[in-house]
């Protein structure tokens, strides 16, 4: 009993270290570039303020755990820009090597939910995780949208790159879709996207 | 339904803000201040870690709810630091102020839920809220103790005092109560915190 609670306090302590993982996305005042755990935040808040829009059958409080665990593994292997096709290559390696070391601080069967959450989360093909990573494609394109392009244009970014990585949106919760088509639109419009 | 969804993307990019609220409390590493964004996930992912742990009766999903909606309203309200009884004076009048304007950007019922879930945090008395309570203790605590003092060396914060604080733990969270005593003991005869 005490060595379980002593790893789970630990693991408590090490998951810490998810606040200095920097994406490229600003926050919305557009200061400074967000972290992963508030990042990681704002995904579960918006699986509770989005509940009414997720695919059929999604148990809203799994997508809830699933976002808060989905990018642990950075803690090892780093934030992957999603436009930046050569660091993606060897991204899975690196980010399972990760879970193994994080996830395996917990006592085992419960690193083992943990991982698994996590596993699902890549996976894409329960509803949870369907939801999961459209929430995860729509967060920075809503910051970025506000921004003024934010990394569309400070990373060049083409509409047809925008498009395709927000798909999953598409799919999972067809009633927002129109919103990403308009903001695209008008993101093209005033110069933010390159057509 | 375009309304309702609209207000839900505006409040979506409204509680952005709380990724820019400081608290005392300095990230493990002990680089910059935490913020109040990051700080909510952590505690939801202790939520989830440390489950077992929880009062009888909790549902951990609704305690995780709870968690990441409980500091929104310092957006407009602040933090206000724990041991600070100046500021502690007028905080409730400034947080209800808050939540009125920050839960009252949904849809009216989804605001009123949200606003519950708020409400029962502070009122404390549920399972859920007491163990949200109590991780939310437990959580700068265990920063402190492991940045050699922190917040408790830096604002001269007493052993009474913060043991008093962390009082909800005890009643909380039983089992983890020997490992705060045996923190603070440690604390003590360190000279990180004077008792």
């Amino acid at each position: 009993m005490q060595e379980r609670l002593a790893k789970q306090l630990e693991f408590v302590l090490e998951i810490d270290r998810l606040k200095a993982i920097l994406r490229r996305t600003r926050i919305a005042d557009g200061s400074r570039r967000e972290n992963s755990a508030e990042h990681s935040w704002h995904l579960a808040m918006m699986a509770m303020t989005l509940a009414e829009h997720a695919p059929v059958g999604t148990d809203v409080a799994r997508a809830i755990e699933m976002l808060l665990v989905h990018d642990l593994v950075e803690i090892d292997a780093g934030d992957t820009f999603a436009y930046d096709s050569d660091a993606n290559l060897d991204r899975e390696e690196r980010e399972v090597r990760a879970a193994e070391r994080v996830f395996g601080l917990l006592p085992a069967e419960q690193g083992a939910r943990f991982r698994a959450l996590w596993d699902e989360f890549e996976g894409g093909a329960s509803p949870e995780a369907r939801y999961a990573v459209a929430l995860d494609r729509l967060q920075p394109f809503l910051l970025n949208a506000r921004a003024e392009g934010g990394t569309w244009r400070t990373h060049a970014v083409r509409l047809a790159q925008v498009r395709r990585r927000m798909e999953p949106i598409r799919h999972a919760m067809p009633e927002v879709w129109p919103v990403v088509e308009r903001s695209l639109a008008e993101a093209v419009e005033r110069g933010w996207l390159a057509s």
